[in-house]
């Protein structure tokens, strides 16, 4: 059995599509921000990253910067264990405390990822809750699909956004427990959920409400407590999932919800449990970004401030982008190949980094370049995009209605 | 639907079994291991771990504290995105080059953890390789279980560490991709699998063999490259996966391998891909700490030293503990709610921890106190631990042959 065979072709047939993906190689400078180094060929040159999920530039903060250098200074660099055997540090239940008050919930639960939490919680409650059915938006993240794929209960797709679908789907599931999984800001069209509706469907059949809020945590609500916050809908939602690795810089994952709830996830989640907890100073810093993003605003207004100046650049370039009303600009492309070669491009003549999303990311035929201004990007920084992209929009004679 | 309710009534049966979990709440002492300091309702106190995962203490190492310090300062806190949207960071690509120079492999690829390592490859493996059959140990850790599972390949359980029935069952699946999944230390019962044997098994058949050496990694072979170095086996093992958060201090998973299989696994597995990268200095750390164990075998014999100390001591008392060839030291209680009492006792009365370990770590029945010596623990540490633990056999007239 040659096995390498088997992993080339597939590999190939990535190729021949267009989706084989190559990484930029980048080194981050603490306080030059949107500014790195990328590596290509041996040589190092400077870029602006147009593409980070460190939505608010803090994992450059210097709060949060001390903060993990602080704690790695008094506990070292690991947790030496599970959170049951020996790996369960005051740092972690800081942080789980400031994160149930973050979201107004009893409890909340560390896990090593967002990717993780969504993944442990949903195959946990799917499997243990007897004769459960998940009823998923069919724009899930892909940890979520796992984690429903995992926990085997039967799972019913709605339409995206459709709280009727929703409905109707939730009325023929009959009297069975039911989940209603779905998030808040979809990070590749950036389109925002229908919170309320969605919940008061939910609720109207009895159902649990389950809500990742990822790329709307820190960034949303007067608290940085999500859309959920924002729309004051936190406490009328069961379970609410996030990451530390987005607008608060850092990495790991948790869920919030009543302490029955996180105590079952806990007691009886293998992702949970099976894993060696996050080190002491992942968690200190995840805490000092949470703090310190509860109380300012100046970083969300001047995101939304330079978002909504780019936004306005590329509309008056006539470079189509979806409309959304969150942080996310996606500049459709259409083509996996075109949307390579353009990111390419911005990055070799430009010094722009903009990564191309294509499949498995996004499907087929919705390659774009999914642009995240932060407050760290100046009026020059979007100038210098607009112009690139501009520039780009001409040479290549792309055609303005892709989108 | 009360879902509370259905929480509470399933965490009321595991506290009844004796089976429900309380985590001691530690803060590490960094300079001062394995002293840590014991947080338990409002009071703080001073305590020895003696079932930390950090097996040689390099969380506390020297250069490991200051190449994680040195990177927070240059880089910040966290990756700012997934591997393939702006977080794949040239610390990344060092570390994995160390990573697959330690096992002697064209390639490696880095995970959040060793548990997302396991799950993501084998699940990616055991779903793309058409028609594939995994035979698994009996004894495979949990996130090797899920990793199959979640695969849906059919799936052959092997008697554990039985070549011979290993060989029976491979010749039963007949002409089909195999794929062999097994561990080198098992770490509940510190037993190590007949590598050797497993392997020629498994290569007579053809099949792909998979090894978990998360609790060898850094602590056997010349320059810890685990059993397999060792025995001078690694190159005839397809897939090697290791920790990064046990030995080596730190956090994080990888898997090693051909550069098409380790390409194979980048570009299909969903945990890999859809979920932010490490923070680089968690990458510069586990570097740092790689690279000292390559060259330096001061920690390895100091730990065996003490580990042997260790068990002369338990002997002597008739104290009974597994016979097994590794550094782990299980002393078996069979009942959770007695091995809650000791561990709860050493703590209270002797300042010593040791956290019991319960269903479902290890089947009911063999519960059991698993002490984990380092180079760390004085001979002091030793005879304070032995003095104890004799103590309390006699005190609480613990049978000398639970075992
Ligand atoms: C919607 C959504 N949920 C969860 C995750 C996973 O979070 P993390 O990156 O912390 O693993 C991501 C992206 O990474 C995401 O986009
Ligand atoms: C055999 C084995 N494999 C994998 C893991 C998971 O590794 P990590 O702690 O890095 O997630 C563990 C324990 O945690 C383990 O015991």
């Amino acid at each position: 059995m040659d096995f390498d065979q088997i992993f080339h072709s597939q590999l190939d047939a990535l190729k021949a599509e267009g989706n084989y993906r190559s990484f930029a190689e980048l080194e981050r400078k603490r306080g030059a921000f949107p500014r790195a180094e990328n590596h290509k060929d041996g040589t190092v040159s400077e870029i602006t990253v147009w593409c980070s999920n460190d939505y608010l530039g803090m994992g450059q903060h210097a709060a949060v910067v001390q903060a993990m250098i602080d704690c790695v200074q008094t506990s070292g660099t690991g947790s030496g264990g599970t959170r049951n055997i020996s790996g369960n540090n005051h740092k972690h239940l800081l942080l789980e405390a400031e994160l149930a008050d973050l979201h107004g919930k009893a409890a909340a639960l560390l896990f090593t990822s967002g990717y993780v939490s969504n993944w442990a919680a949903l195959s946990t409650l799917g499997s243990r809750i007897p004769n459960a059915v998940i009823l998923s938006d069919a724009g899930n993240h892909a940890s979520m699909i796992e984690g429903i794929r995992h926990s085997r209960a039967d799972k019913v797709i709605w339409k995206h956004n459709d709280w009727r679908d929703l409905d109707r789907k939730l009325a023929a599931v009959g009297d069975r427990p039911k989940i209603v999984a779905f998030e808040s800001v979809y990070s590749m069209d950036g389109d925002i959920a229908p919170i309320k509706e969605i919940v008061q469907v939910a609720k109207a059949h009895g159902a649990l409400t389950y809500i990742d809020e990822v790329h709307a945590v820190g960034m949303y609500g007067p608290r940085g407590g999500g859309v959920s916050e924002r729309e004051g809908l936190a406490d009328q939602i069961d379970l609410i999932e996030g990451t530390l690795g987005k607008a608060f810089g850092v990495v790991g994952g948790y869920i919030t919800g009543s302490a029955a709830l996180c105590d079952f996830i806990r007691s009886f989640a293998s992702g949970f449990i099976f894993t060696t907890a996050l080190p002491p100073a992942v968690a200190a810093a995840a805490t000092a970004s949470i703090q310190h993003l509860k109380t300012s605003n100046v970083e969300r207004l001047r995101q939304q401030e330079q978002v909504a100046k780019l936004r306005a650049r590329l509309d008056r370039l006539g470079i189509p982008h979806l409309a959304n009303e969150s942080h996310i600009i996606p500049v459709m492309i259409g083509d996996p190949i075109k949307c390579r070669m353009i990111s390419d491009i911005l990055m070799r003549d430009w010094g722009i980094y903009v990564q191309p999303i294509n499949y498995p990311t996004v499907a087929k035929g919705t390659e774009r370049l999914r642009i995240t201004p932060s407050p760290c990007h100046s009026d020059a920084d979007i100038d210098h995009l607009a112009n690139a992209l501009s520039a780009l929009w001409h040479r290549c004679a792309i055609s303005h209605a892709v989108a």
